[in-house]
């Protein structure tokens, strides 16, 4: 087992990377930028995955799948879009290699040069709307509502394992509409989704609003997202979903025949959450000793960890195990017995502190003496010897309270570190003393909230969907605002 | 709805591409060589994968992800491994667009040359052993048993949807085992998995073999296969699993410490399936009036057309439809309530035999008075009226009715196609004549095999499993042999 962690509260930031490494999540790989997700962390995606995708079916929603490359001319065809993805990206110029002359290995063959250029997706709106143009003819063919789970690819010279890397997996909705109406319902409701998905399985409060324009995603007339709070006070931006208007049918000429027979533009939404998630979820809840996760995710949900010095007593013990292993499975329970006699009861302990098992059991020959079992909490850390008569309903309400009560933490924490400031110099000490979400009014324009970022490094996360109208007047400018944007330095 | 097909029997080449099409399961994109799947087909490929992905996790392995991108020099580590992959692929050479002088679009930033370029994979065995290289240090840390869903780009210049396209998307397991005979039983077990799935789920008997040296993966020692038999007589290999022996380990030097204490190289083994299996289950079953689909990977196992000229008939026969649909469900049966009014009864019938819904039920205003229901397969395009008690029985027997009579149809074709040739007149007359699979004599050499393949077109499929010793002499040579291998014209 690995040894422990740094302390969060010494150096955040190599917490994390050493938990990100220690609970076996994922490791930079020989490829710069890109990251290797282990078995224990994609398992972790894969729980996400799976919640994610039941609640898009349940919406409506259908999979399908579009090309990793995109054309080179497509992203010019959207200005906006071309201005925010053109710039870092990986190009596919070649589509041959050789061998060297000179026997050192394989070279590019120049003689196998692509008349245009492939860019690796950097998002799919482009492509996939140059395939809707042949789907869509008239308004019976609306709506699309059609989701893909893919790679991406944006070139990053800094990288951070989740949070910022070269290579990343994501979901990407994207649907087309025949009514302005109802693709913004749509993009109100596919925020509802990730908003609903993060509070209910991640634990994880997160606020739903609207970007400023300056932080709008390019091609997009409007930009919703969540918002979430990490344990350093900084914010991190947890989905997206962009009401696109006409551009992208306008870029690729996307009509439809309406119902009186006349052509008109289609209405676009995209939408999107990625492995970036998978940031959010261990630097919400985890502590000094590891991983926290949420029951609903967590891939272990209870571990059994037998005490034993003799064989008898371990089958003693596994019989038991193996009782109450398959009970808790009738109840879509995923417990793990680790009876391996390579590492000690203590090294389990650690390693599964580590891994974020949500709750662990502990069975020794004195248990089985007074049927009992020592039950331990991941969140809380507690203990209680429990009998083992009516175990399985017990570790199945100690389940939904490990769920809520990380959750209420998350909340707890993120509503003391919510704080309201009516001056740029307390703004200012906000930020550096404590962090969080600062609640400040703004005077509208992209200038100061450009000024403000370069200032403090704080930006305006979103305009808070909850948004409460009230006059005042801007921290930076004073000049006047209609009310409270929600300030934040982020990831 | 489209009209109807192309017969099989006149043009099986033309057939194939309009089913892809009309059924909604794939088209040509705008990008070379890439196919966009569609909703449709992209829900086949969804259950094919959750099937197959459960057989590998009760077999102990678990998914994980590696990067998109293989650094040139990892390619020419294996000898073989870069002569197969190295000629044909797409090469990453740039990481920056930037606008051009003249304002006509993007172009390539020529100072963001990458030092070395990347290749999009086209399999992952590099990048993963040398990722494996910091996973292994002892015997403890084996056996690695992992998998990855990804996608992979091979250049191809002549493309068929699902059969032969650029990027496609698959499964690689990649294992690392301490013992040489460890890794060959995985190798095996991992065929039968293949063997098991194509089988049991796509109703699809296959041949399991080795392949011959000249057909063997780039780097593997040992290449097994499953082969399918199509409708015209090609054979179509439908998976592989390889033993790779010590090649990688030493190609990227990963070795572990044994019980004794002794270094010693690690065993490994590859395998995957891909999209092509979709290819091969449209081919497998499909008939001239569109998809026929095995229920267990039927996306819409059953679908309720109701027949009606008013809105209360419809209401009457909703009430029916809904309290069968919600039975069945209850059964993990998928069902459709087809109530649009945009289209008639007749349009969804040839709609759904397009799409190879295996259970059609029509219920109309008559059935409600008699209490009867009609029943169409679309296997055997069977109708009979059915009393509505009792239905939800009758339609899971009938499903798995479905199940085997598609795959003993599909046994019995191959039974009929296979046949024994002992001289290369009757061989190539047999090609010719018949197609199918041509069991005979070959003197075990590469020279003949090439030989006959230049001549005949037909290749080598595999040497059988069950493969029976008997001498003999070469069709082609008439040098001795020691049985028969498996020939056929292949995909």
């Amino acid at each position: 087992m690995a040894k422990g962690l740094p302390k969060r509260s010494e150096d955040y930031s190599l917490w994390y990377n050493e938990l990100v490494k220690k609970a076996d999540l994922a490791e930079h790989s020989p490829v710069r930028g890109c990251m290797v997700i282990k078995p224990y962390g994609f398992s972790i995606w894969e729980k996400m995955q799976s919640a994610i995708d039941k609640m898009f079916k349940d919406t409506g929603h259908t999979n399908a799948y579009f090309p990793l490359f995109v054309p080179k001319s497509y992203l010019s065809r959207e200005a906006d879009h071309v201005e925010g993805f053109a710039k870092e990206c990986a190009v596919v110029t070649h589509y041959r290699l050789k061998n060297a002359e000179d026997g050192s290995g394989v070279v590019v063959d120049p003689e196998a040069k692509l008349e245009e250029e492939l860019i690796v997706r950097p998002t799919s709106e482009t492509v996939i709307w140059s395939t809707y143009r042949n789907w869509i003819q008239s308004y019976r063919d609306l709506p699309i509502l059609v989701n893909q789970w893919a790679n991406v690819v944006r070139w990053e010279m800094r990288t951070r394992l989740f949070l910022r890397t070269a290579e990343f997996l994501w979901q990407e909705g994207h649907t087309a509409h025949a009514t302005e109406q109802e693709a913004k319902d749509e993009t109100m409701q596919m925020l509802r989704v990730y908003a609903d998905f993060a509070e209910n399985f991640m634990a994880m409060p997160v606020i739903q609003g609207v970007k400023t324009e300056s932080e709008r995603f390019p091609g997009a007339v409007d930009t919703y997202c969540i918002e979430a709070l990490m344990q350093d006070g900084k914010a991190l931006q947890s989905g997206t979903s962009h009401f696109l208007g006409q551009n992208f049918a306008r870029a690729f000429d996307v009509k439809f025949a309406n119902k009186e027979g006349k052509e008109e533009l289609v209405w676009g939404t995209s939408w999107g959450v990625s492995t970036r998630l998978m940031g959010a979820l261990i630097m919400a809840h985890s502590d000094d000793n590891g991983l926290v996760l949420p029951p609903k995710l967590a891939p272990i949900q209870v571990v059994i960890v037998p005490i034993f010095k003799s064989e008898e007593q371990l089958s003693a013990i596994r019989e038991v195990a193996e009782r109450l292993q398959a009970k808790l499975k009738s109840h879509d329970i995923s417990v793990k017995f680790d009876d391996r006699d390579t590492n000690s009861p203590g090294w389990k302990f650690a390693e599964y502190e580590m891994k974020g098992v949500p709750l662990r059991l502990a069975i020794g020959p004195r248990d089985l003496e007074n049927g009992t079992v020592e039950v331990a909490r991941r969140d809380t850390r507690e203990k209680e010897t429990k009998n083992l008569e009516n175990i399985a309903d017990h570790i199945l309400t100690t389940l939904d309270n490990i769920q809520a009560n990380i959750y209420q933490k998350a909340l707890d924490f993120r509503t003391q570190n919510t704080s309201v400031a009516d001056s740029y110099d307390d703004f200012k000490a906000l930020l550096d003393d404590k962090g969080g979400f600062v609640m400040a009014h703004w005077d509208g324009t992209a200038e100061t909230e450009e000024k403000i970022k370069e200032e403090t490094k704080a930006t305006i996360r979103c305009i808070p969907l909850d948004f409460q109208p009230g006059e005042g007047k801007c921290i930076y400018s004073g000049k006047p605002s209609q009310g409270r944007v929600v300030f934040a330095r982020a990831y």
